[in-house]
C-alpha cells in the first residue's frame, strides 16, 4: 500500500551518536526530494511536548555529515513515558500536520516510539542510532564503528605509555549491556583481555585470564572492561586486581563521554545516509513501526518489538581468537 | 581431512593495504599456537626466489597490529609469472621445509598463488589484501575501509577550500577497476557525484550529471572521480569540464599513494585478524588453495578461481541515493 | 590615543588558512564586549563591492573555533586592486558605518589594506592568516601550524607505502616563495631532503643531494619539495632523477589543496584566537594600519610595510640538521 | 672548550612524552655523525644501576621519529635518589666507557642529572621531556604541544554530546603543578573556564566564575581543569556545583593517561630534532650540566639550577582572553 504523506517530522533521542546528522540529512532531502514538507523536532520527544518544532530545507542539513552529535538536539522526556504526555505529544503533531515520524534513537527511544505508534495509530519508522550497538534486528547501529574507533585511537595511545612503563592497563568503555565495544576494541587494539558483560554472570572472567597464564612475562598489558554494576567496571576489577596480585603495576582510564562523540566515520556515514534513504522509501511504501536494520550487507524493516528484543548475541568465538592473537 | 603442517611460510604481495600487519600477526600467532613453526617470506613473491626469509616468533609480531604497511615488504616479481620462476620458489621452500603458504594480497597474487598451488600440488590459502575492494567472493578485502576513511578525511580537508572559495573540485581516487572507493566515498563525504568505471563505457557520466542539473547554484561542489584510461580520471574530466562549462571554477586534487597507508581502521584490523586466524583453522583442517572471505558477516572459504573472476557487483541503487542527498 | 569606534568590519581574504574561523570568533567576541558592533564582511573585499554584508552577533560565531575554511567565505578581487574598486567600496563601507576593519589574510590581503587604507584614510587591523608562514614581523602565521601537521600526517602515509616498495617519493607541498613547509615539514616526518625555493636559485640542490651519497642503500625515500617554476616542483624533480639515477624505483605525490583544509591545531586556534582579541584592543587603542604579529611568543604591531617586505629568512641551519639525522 | 668525547650513553627518565624517540633518533644520530659511539640505557636511570643497556646503531633509530612513547622505555629509579644508588650507576657508566649522558625527561629526571654530574664530576646535557611545560628556561618542552593537541581532540568530541544534550562537563586534564595545558586547552578548544593551580591557591575560581554570570543561558559548557589537591580536580569542582548549583546538568571527564600517548606533533617531533642535534653540539662545545631549552625560537644553554625551579609563569592575560571570547 502507497501511501500519501505530506509532511514528515524528525528527531534524535537518547543518547546522542556519530552519523545522526548525517541520518538527519538523508531523512530530510530524500523526503523533499519526494515532495514532503520536513520538520524537525528539537530535543527528541520532549521537542513534541514543549512545541519545539522548525523547518528543514535542503540547505538546514548542508555541510552537517561530517559532524558529531545533533543538529536536533536530544534529551531524555519522562512526560513521553506516560499516555499523558504521549497524548500531549500527538496534540502538537497534529498541530503542525505531521502525518508520520521518523525517530532516530535507541533502545529507550524505539519503546517510545512503539508505545507512541500503538496508541495514536501512528506511522513512525524507526533508524537505529546508538554507539552500543546493542539493537536486534540490525548488524549495526549508526555510530557503533565510529566509537569503535575512537577507542581504538584512545587504546593506542594508552599503549605507548603503558609500554613505555610496563605497565597493566584496566581501560573502561561503554556497553552496558553489550560487550561489541569492548571485544571488539580489544580485538582492534591488540589488547590482551576484554571483560563483558554477557560473561560476567557466568563466570569470573579475571580469576579464569590470571589462571590462563595472563601475564606472565613483566611486559605491559591493556585489558578492556565494560562498564558494569556486576564487575564495577575498570575500577572495581583494578580493585580486585591491586589486592589479589600486587606485583601488577596497575593504571585505569575511563574513557567515558568522549566515546559518543566526533566526526562519524566514512562506515557511519554510509549507513546512516542509506538508512535514512530507506526510511522515506518505507513510509511511502506504506511501511509503519517498523526500524529500518541492516543484515547481510541488504537493508531490511524489522518490527519494533523484535529490535528492542535485547537478545543479540555476541560472536563467542571472538574471544578464542582474542586469547590466540594475544599471547 | 585433518592434515599434520609442522611450518608455514607467510607473504605479503602486490601493492601493501593497511591491515596487512595485523594480518600478518594472527596468521603467526594461531600457528604457533598450534605448534607450527612460521617462517616470514620478504618482498612476496620475489623473496621466495632470492631466498629471502626469516623466521617469525610470537614477539616478532608485537605492537605491529597499529601499523600500516607490511613489515614482510612486498613487490611485484615478474619471474614467479613463468613456470620457471615458481620451479625456483618451489626449490627454495622445499629447502626451508615450509609446507603450506599462507598469502596476503590482491587479485594478482591469488593469480600466482593458484598457478604455483597447481603446479607444485601445494597448499595455498589467500588473505584478501587490497584496497581496492574489487575482489569476489569476500564483501570486504583488508584495507577497503581504511582507505574509504583516509579518502573521507581529504576530501573533508577539500571541502573546507572549496566551500570557502565556491569551488568545482574534482578529486581523484583509486579503483581503476572497481569504484567501490569512489562511489562510497562521495556518499560518505558528501560529494556531488562519482564518476566510476563500471558505468563510464556505458554512458557519459559527466554530460548525465550537467543535464541533470548539477551545480545549478554556485555553491561549491566536488566530484569523485576514480581513476579511468577511459575518462582520463579527474584531470581528463577536468579538461572537458573547462573546455564545455567555462564558467566553473575548475580544480583537481589527485589523491595518490597516501591512500595505500596509514594505521589501519578497527574494522580492517579485526578483520585481518579473524581472517589471520582463520587461515590456519582451514590450513589445519586440510582447507587448500582456497581464499578466506567475508559473506554475510560470516567467514568463508573461496576457491581461487571464483576470487579472482573480476564479476563483484557495485549496488547501483547507491548511485540513486547518492544524487537524492547530495541536492 | 584611545578612539571611540562603533562599529567594525571583519573579512577573510586571499587562500583560506584553518585558523581564519577561529580569529572571526576572537574579533567579533572581544569587539561586542567592548560595545563595537560587528559586520562580516562575505567573499573578502569582493563582498565590499558587492555588498555582501551581514550582522555578526556572539552566538553567529559560535561552534566554529574547530573548523577549516572560512564562515565568511574568500575571494580574489581584482576591482579592488584598483584606485576606482578601492572607492566602490569606500562607499559602501560608509553606507553601513563601519568605521574600522579587520582583515585576516596574507600577501595580497595586507596589499590591498594597505593601499585602501592610505587613500581613504581609513584605519585598518590585519591579522596574518596564510599556510605558507611568508610574512615578515610575525615568526608564525595562522593556518601554518595546522598545515605542516596535515603535510606530516600524509608524508607518514606515504612512508607505509614508500617503505613497503622500498620506493623513492617526491612529495610535493604549497609554498611557492617560502620553503616553511617543505623543510620543516621534512624534519618532521624523518624525510630525507627538502627541495625549497630559498636555495633554488643558488645551486642546484637535487645534484647536491646525490653527490652526497644520498640513498647509497636501498631503502625507501622521502624527498620533500616545494612548488616552484624555477625546479618544477616534484613532477619536474621526479623527471630529472629519472633520467639521470634510472636505477631508482621513483613516485611523486601532489600533496595539493587538501593542505589548506582540516580542523586547526591548538596551536593555530591559539594564535588566531590571542590575535583576534590584540586586533580589537589595538583599535581601541587607536592603532591603524598595523598587522598583529607574534615575536618571541609576545604579541607585537608591525607596519603593512614590514610586513610584506618578503624578507622573512629561513633557519639554514635546519637544513644542516635534516642532512645530519636523516642519514 | 672543545672535548674529545668517544661514547656516550642517552636515557629517557620520568613520565614518557610524545617526542623523546625523535630526541633519542637526533642524539644518536648526530652522535654517530661526529665519530661518537652510542649506548641506549634502558628504563632511565633504573637501566644505569640493573646494566640494560644496549648499542645503538644509525638503523636502530629508524621509523620511530612518528612514534609515541620511548623505545628506551623509562621508569622510576627510587636507588638513583640515594648516593649509594648513583655511585652503582657511576660504576656501570665506567664499565660501558661511557663518558658523557643525554639525559631527556622533566623535573625529577633533571634533579637527578644535576646530583650525580656533581658528585662524580661527570658531564651531562638535559634535554626538556615532558607534557607538562613546567620546566624553567625553556618556552616549550618536548610532549608538550602533542598533548595539547590530544586533549584538543578530545574535547571537542565531548562537546558534540555535551551540546547535543546541553549539559555542563568538566574535564580533567594533566598538570598537578602547571595550569598550561588546562589554560591554553580551553583556549583551543573554545570552552567557558579553566580552573588552574597557579590561581588555585589566590581564589575560588569557581565561585567567581558564577558570580561573573557563567551559564547564565542554558547552552552547553565545558570547563577545563587540572589536576589538583588543592581543588579536587573536576570530581572535586563537580562535587561543589552538584551541590550549589543544583539546576546544572553536571558531568565528569577525567582524560588521564591517553594524554601522554600518540604519535607526536609536527612541532613536537621538530623541537625534538632540533633539541637532540645541539645536544651532542653542546657537549662537543665542552658543556655540561645544562640543559637545552628553546627561548625566543633559539636554541640556549641553561644550567640545570635554573631549569628546575618551578617559577616559570603563566601568561595571565589570556585568562582575561578566555573569559572574553567564551561568552
Amino acid at each position: 500500500m502507497a501511501t500519501n504523506i505530506q509532511c514528515i517530522g524528525v528527531l534524535t533521542s537518547g543518547g546522542d551518536a556519530p552519523g545522526m546528522n548525517a541520518a538527519i540529512r538523508a531523512v530530510t532531502r530524500t523526503a523533499i526530494a519526494n515532495g514532503i514538507i520536513v520538520k524537525g523536532i528539537y530535543r527528541g520527544y520532549r521537542g513534541l511536548i514543549t512545541n519545539e518544532i522548525t523547518s528543514l530545507e535542503t540547505q538546514s542539513v548542508s555541510n552537517i555529515i561530517q559532524r558529531g552529535g545533533t543538529i536536533l538536539k536530544t534529551a531524555r522526556c519522562d512526560e513521553f513515558r506516560t499516555p499523558e504526555g504521549r497524548r500531549q505529544a500527538h496534540d502538537v503533531i497534529v498541530e503542525h500536520g505531521i502525518e508520520a515520524l521518523v525517530v532516530i534513537g535507541g533502545d529507550g527511544s524505539l519503546h517510545g516510539a512503539r508505545d507512541f505508534a500503538q496508541e495514536h495509530n501512528f506511522p513512525i519508522i524507526g533508524l537505529p542510532g546508538t554507539i552500543d550497538n546493542d539493537l536486534s534486528g540490525t548488524d549495526l547501529t549508526i555510530g557503533y564503528d565510529t566509537a569503535l574507533n575512537t577507542i581504538m585511537e584512545c587504546v593506542d595511545k594508552i599503549r605507548d605509555t603503558a609500554s613505555s612503563h610496563e605497565r597493566l592497563f584496566f581501560v573502561e568503555v561503554m556497553g552496558r549491556d553489550a560487550g561489541f565495544l569492548a571485544l571488539n576494541g580489544a580485538l582492534a587494539t591488540g589488547s590482551e583481555a576484554a571483560i563483558i558483560p554477557e560473561i560476567s554472570l557466568e563466570k569470573d572472567q579475571l580469576a579464569e585470564m590470571i589462571e590462563q597464564g595472563f601475564r606472565k612475562s613483566k611486559n605491559s598489558s591493556i585489558v578492556l572492561v565494560a562498564e558494569s554494576e556486576v564487575t564495577g567496571g575498570a575500577m572495581g576489577v583494578a580493585e580486585r586486581v591491586k589486592k589479589e596480585y600486587p606485583q601488577f603495576d596497575v593504571r585505569v582510564s575511563i574513557l567515558g563521554h568522549l566515546q559518543r562523540g566526533g566526526s562519524p566515520s566514512a562506515q557511519d556515514r554510509i549507513l546512516a545516509t542509506r538508512m535514512g534513504e530507506a526510511a522515506i522509501e518505507a513510509l511511502l511504501e506504506g511501511q509503519r513501526n517498523v526500524m529500518v536494520g541492516l543484515q547481510n550487507d541488504e537493508l531490511v524493516l524489522v518490527p519494533f518489538a523484535k529490535a528492542i528484543k535485547k537478545d543479540k548475541p555476541i560472536d563467542r568465538h571472538l574471544l578464542d581468537v582474542l586469547r590466540i592473537v594475544s599471547r
